[in-house]
């Protein structure tokens, strides 16, 4: 796309890589669970790791992942993927309701249920927070999507020496996560069980219980963690390391 | 809270400032319409930004807006906010359908058709790319909170001089807009002719959609925005300035 960039040097007319962002919706068994705005790419890993990190598994086993084709033969939208459990997981319920309803239910204590719905971490050696706390210089030094175009969040794996082992990019925080997280469940490598999780940017209570779910004794992010996301790592006996800068970090949790 | 920093001068155990989230849900006449992750204050515009932006009022006048007291006297949650039109706002639809569904729909026609059906923004001036640049300086400046934690969204609105005139901060950046927006909503200042909108982090396409809806002609934020923010944009006639670093900017619309 071209664009006009203005400095002190004057006014140019340049090509500009743009992220592309598409809106893609995720099918468990032929419903429709959710409908994200996503890098396109790994869109199995994407709405795979949803399904999971989300608990709409229920422990099933995912038996196929595929585009869905439209009524024609001719087009197929790669803007619909279907997850196959063979009905084995539970029917979703309906993430916004949309029936009239009382007030039945205060915010934190909907948190808490969340949150001791999840299993207890596997217990594993803690990751060093010194390596922890070196692993977004290492991702974001090697993220070519970001160098390119500055608006693109990324998810990581790294293991206790600080190798990071896999990357994922994509215009939404918590669907790099997914991608990250799905990538593992398709390689079944999950629990992730003494690796960390990076994510880019700030460390919110989502994040914390997208990384408890597949089993990641170690989150670490550039930015500061909310309030919510310290108390549900502290609850999760999760390792919390951020606000990486100024040649130091914060430890948040436990 | 007490959180640990480590540094090259040693490790010290000290006060550390949170970004606080919390569950807020939104209901428009008494119809639960969204829950969000959300800083508390300025819940009111919050919840009246919400339904504005997201095209739920239909036109309709905000007659009240409230939180939502619980069964108990005792008991009021301020973690609910009803929003009230006296029931002329149409029925809201369920946002994320749970209904087994085919796939009927691309999600690039999805966008082209939301766009369409946003009126066309009404004529002004527009403001002056030089002006626009300037502005994310003048709100991070003045960013008391996103200087104590490092964590949160800012938006702003500005005038065709560069001053700001609002600005409210958030967690989420999409709340944060919607705070904006239904502050001047509630003050009864929409549409913003010949108003700029500052989004801090990237301008995705929702944030096109949000400006648009609210009749900004002027949208600027710091980073790179993604095609579909740059399609929106240029769809609309409105100005996209970004990428606003090393003493210049990027103009990308129109």
């Amino acid at each position: 796309m071209i664009v006009t960039r203005v400095t002190a040097d004057g006014v140019r007319r340049r090509p500009d890589q743009l992220i592309v962002e598409e809106p893609m919706t995720i099918q468990l068994d032929g419903v429709t669970v959710s409908t994200t705005m996503r890098t396109p790419g790994n869109d199995y890993e994407l709405a795979a790791g949803f399904c999971f990190t989300e608990g709409l598994l229920g422990g099933a086993r995912i038996t196929s992942v595929r585009y869905c084709a439209a009524g024609s033969a001719l087009a197929t939208s790669y803007n619909v993927v279907t997850v196959e459990t063979g009905g084995r997981a539970p029917v979703p319920a309906p993430r916004l309701a949309t029936t009239s309803s009382s007030c039945g239910w205060c915010g934190s204590d909907q948190i808490d249920d969340l949150l001791a719905r999840l299993a207890p971490l596997p217990p594993s050696e803690p990751i060093d927070h010194e390596v922890a706390a070196r692993v977004p210089a290492a991702v974001l030094d090697g993220q070519g999507l970001f160098g390119a175009t500055g608006a693109v969040h990324a998810a990581a794996v790294f293991d206790r020496e600080g190798r990071v082992l896999l990357t994922r990019e994509d215009v939404g925080r918590h669907n790099a996560v997914d991608k990250v997280v799905g990538a593992l469940l398709l390689e079944q490598a999950l629990p992730a069980t003494g690796r960390g999780l990076f994510v880019s940017g700030r460390a919110s209570v989502e994040m914390v219980q997208k990384a408890w779910a597949a089993g990641f004794g170690t989150l670490v992010s550039v930015s500061a963690p909310t309030s919510l996301a310290v108390h549900a790592a502290r609850t999760a006996s999760m390792t919390l390391v951020g606000f990486v800068r100024d040649a130091g970090y914060n430890v948040y949790a436990p």
